[in-house]
């Protein structure tokens, strides 16, 4: 890590150390850095194709970080999660405090940060609903406990891979897609 | 999921609906749910593999959650993880809200709750330092920025593939393997 990254104007508050290092067995050197253009796809691709994520939400009586892998639905401008209205993840995507998301190997990471609505599954698009039980195989509205949908708004979305993409890790800043190019 | 799975004493209180559910194309009847032991022992075979994870932890600045991954040492008893000192995740894990750490799958989860101890790089014992870097590539002694390790001490510990494990899922209570037999 060089001091330039620790002061580019790009880094989010976090700085430029949450990230995983290359363990000892693998090259010395990562491939180059993915210009945002190609970032910004694969990060779409991965949005459309991958079916789980982890939830980071604060618990809303303790303050408490919260984890956990979740389902979701992407229809190209949010995600759809569902999870039980009274489970610590329920409790903290309704609280107003936010939530984070990453999807992906640790090693070729998307972060999500984002705003969550609550839609109850009776209020929900049954279309939506239809989607997102074909998508995952799970159909929040089958079952008998008090289950919500959540509707997760990116406002912030980051991709890198290993250190040398930490610059340029944004692809998506206050709701829109990065569309300079490198 | 069942009313019983639901009720069930052993729950933590986020239910038992954190989970992913199978997508649907995956065989239609998962493989039964490990015992306990075997559980145990693939959770600790996965923290002597693993070097990365998903962590959690609450911004003290706002209460946000955030998440990012990070490498890790795991010595039998403890997880030392190591961030620079004024980012989110540092400032998150000395705030003393504690921190919840994901490994492995979406489908194969371990999650950890536990207690965090900063560990200045110059306090930390060389030889953790070396197998820290030796295990993860990276060594923060020869970072010019202001890292800290910090050591998590696990407090509980869950481990479930999908939604047939959640019952019994807690592998680690107060500190303690769970030892009793299936």
């Amino acid at each position: 890590m060089t001091a330039d990254d620790a002061t580019d104007s790009t880094d989010s508050a976090d700085g430029t150390d949450g990230v995983c290092r290359p363990p000892a067995e693998a090259p010395a050197s990562p491939p180059p850095p993915r210009p945002t253009a190609q970032r910004v796809r694969d990060t779409r691709e991965l949005l459309d194709r991958e079916i789980d994520c982890w939830v980071a939400t604060a618990d809303p009586a303790t303050g408490a970080p919260h984890l956990v892998p979740l389902s979701f639905d992407w229809d190209g401008t949010s995600l759809l999660l569902a999870t039980g209205e009274r489970s610590i993840a329920g409790r903290g995507l309704a609280s107003g405090a936010g939530v984070r998301i990453g999807l992906g190997a640790t090693r070729d990471v998307v972060m999500v940060d984002g705003l969550v609505e609550a839609v109850p599954t009776a209020v929900l698009d049954p279309a939506e609903a239809d989607r997102f039980a074909q998508r995952t195989g799970f159909d929040p509205r089958e079952t008998s406990g008090s289950y919500l949908f959540f509707r997760v708004v990116p406002s912030r979305i980051q991709a890198w891979r290993e250190e040398n993409e930490l610059r340029g890790r944004d692809v998506m800043l206050e709701g829109r897609w990065i569309t300079t190019t490198d």
